[in-house]
């Protein structure tokens, strides 16, 4: 049974400051965390081929597997920025180790926001100086200063044990991590030996981060960071893991209700397909259909789209005659063909915040749930004109 | 050199005629193309899981590789409607055969429009008697009988040597075609052998259609017939395959236009990948990512996103250092870097109705060229209510 907080707190050791550096006309734009000591700590990061610099950085970085900080700016993301971009990156890690007191070695980096654009530095530097002073516990005060087109800041808490787990996130667009989403930190006060970390770390995105799609784009800057200082002591590694996983399955629901432009929650259920890596694809080729949803934002029962959309998936093994699908709890599909239902029921269901699209192949006992949202005019207006709002 | 005539007319024995048999409430919703002799057949059909029934019968008939007909309805697509679907596209079939005087077996069957209703099929035997009497010489006439969101009907012809290609098709949303889009035909009287018909015809198709894609959903109901009645005697056929080819491509220029709610035809041209299946599966990453679509919408230059759509193809061979990219000439990537460039003429160029999007990578001898359009509103609009519309 998992615990969420009713309100994020930091675990033992882990604070957080932001401020508005100039790199936004209003509201914070740079954020500071920090472990009052050194943390163990894993990292996975975009498998995009031009990751930008911060993401060139961080996989030097985590390689030692010790953090005392993260520091990351909003608005700019320093991708496709060359050696000149990468340069400033580190000068970045320098400023907020120097201000943590600590080794630049210790102090991961993460920039989101316009790519293509170089990274005001000096704003940055003067940014970061006098953070230390300004650490205080509230992990939201964090989120707000990594905000892009978020609408509100994301932090959550989880109790593991003796120990607490608190996940902080930014999401919206650009969003179909392999891995993980933009940006996400985790913090623990778990003890945990380095060796499992990296694997602890996976073994969570695997089923939530890295099964949520806003839009199908795989971001430069995706990054996912844990960081464990051991102040509360070991914790049972199994239990660790489960209640690690339901945090990140929830910070994974709330960056997908939250995506661009989003009216809905919409998690896509596949089962009996033939092995997981096949659910897996057909739950992500269904979320990431512009025609599943579009059909959820107007709660339109259009259900023949749910067999398009799993029948594109050339290569996976689909048995129309045993393929049957609902929505939120309504069957709309058996046997590959489209049921009677009433109109209006699969109306109102689809009028739910939540949609939950069930899909069953009777195929095999492979399972799989993927996070998204549907698609709006909201998503086109904000991506019409993002570069120059 | 390709010549295009200005209106499209029919080749040689090949006449049509649409009505209204009362799917749509207004305009219409019912066409029969006709040969006035036995014509050698080839056709492509969706690679969906989940074919509609016309398809499954279009797979049968088209085996015997003759057709003297062509009979297509609008509003219901005949998908997952089981059996009784299947029964019912024999039942339209041999409507259309016996109004022709010929066997069933002669006449292929499509359907398009909402998937998982029952086929009126009442109504478009009702129809079908009698337009035998009406077969005309206009293209255009068939094109507007098939028509579900498309804006206008869509026919050209081109010349051929001795012979005449006409090119009749229908776009507009789930195109993902692999092979073709929703429904395309072409009529030819020049004499081919049966033997190289489908050999012509996916070539012709590879390039054009194969490469076009309005929003990434692979229609069910997918299908493009080739029909050649010989009339015109021989041609030289690379000659032919060449006027083909060019066809084809023109048409997918007007179906990508013409996606719904598009504004924009866009088309991106790899140059330099590894090889050509990695250049086209670049390009239609690229032509498929909905931040590139709102960019070229909003004429917005976040030139950032190229790089971020060429770096999500994680299985083809990239070199950021060696990757450039233009919009309709302005160079704006080069070495994997944003350039600097003036934002005012990239703004400009992007809101010409055409907007090329050139990629060199720089690894290898692979081309390739997709076709697409902008993510729009109307999109949205068009997809959120459709099956209530």
């Amino acid at each position: 049974m998992t615990h969420f907080h009713e309100r994020p707190v930091f675990p033992r050791g882990f604070r957080c400051a932001s401020r508005n550096c100039g790199l936004k006309p209003h509201g914070r734009d740079l954020t500071l965390f920090a472990s009052a000591v050194d943390a163990a700590a894993a990292a996975l990061f975009t498998r995009n081929r031009f990751p930008g610099a911060p993401v060139q950085l961080g996989r030097e970085t985590i390689r030692a597997g010790v953090l005392r900080g993260i520091v990351v700016n909003s608005r700019v993301s320093n991708v496709a920025t060359g050696e000149e971009g990468l340069a400033r990156a580190r000068r970045m890690a320098a400023a907020a180790a120097a201000e943590l007191g600590v080794d630049a070695g210790r102090v991961l980096v993460s920039s989101t926001g316009v790519i293509g654009v170089p990274l005001p530095i000096e704003k940055i530097e003067r940014g970061i100086a006098g953070m230390a002073a300004e650490l205080q516990d509230d992990p939201l005060v964090g989120a707000e200063g990594m905000m892009t087109t978020d609408t509100h800041p994301k932090a959550l808490s989880v109790e593991a044990g003796p120990a607490t787990i608190t996940v902080v996130a930014k999401g919206s667009g650009m969003i179909e991590p392999n891995m993980a989403t933009m940006l996400c930190y985790i913090f623990t006060d778990a003890a945990l030996p380095r060796a499992t970390l990296d694997h602890v770390l996976r073994s969570a995105v695997r089923d939530s981060l890295g099964m949520l799609s806003v839009d199908s784009d795989t971001s430069t800057s995706d990054t996912c960071v844990l960081m464990a200082n051991g102040l509360a002591g070991a914790v049972d590694e199994t239990a660790f893991l489960e209640t690690l996983s339901a945090g990140c399955i929830r910070m994974t629901e709330i960056l997908a209700r939250d995506g661009e432009g989003a009216t809905h929650l919409l998690r896509v259920h596949v089962q009996g397909a033939l092995n997981t890596d096949e659910a897996r694809v057909i739950a992500k080729t269904i979320v990431n259909s512009p025609l599943i949803k579009t059909m959820v934002f107007g709660a339109d029962p259009n259900v023949g789209r749910i067999l398009m959309a799993i029948g594109k998936c050339f290569n996976c093994t689909i048995r129309p005659s045993s393929t049957d699908a609902w929505i939120n709890g309504h069957q709309v599909v058996g046997g590959g063909r489209r049921l009677e239902f009433e109109d209006a029921a699969v109306r109102a269901a689809l009028g739910h915040e939540v949609v939950d699209l069930q899909v069953s192949l009777g195929v095999g006992d492979g399972n799989a749930t993927a996070y998204g949202c549907d698609l709006t005019q909201g998503y086109v207006d904000e991506n019409a004109a993002y570069y120059s709002s």
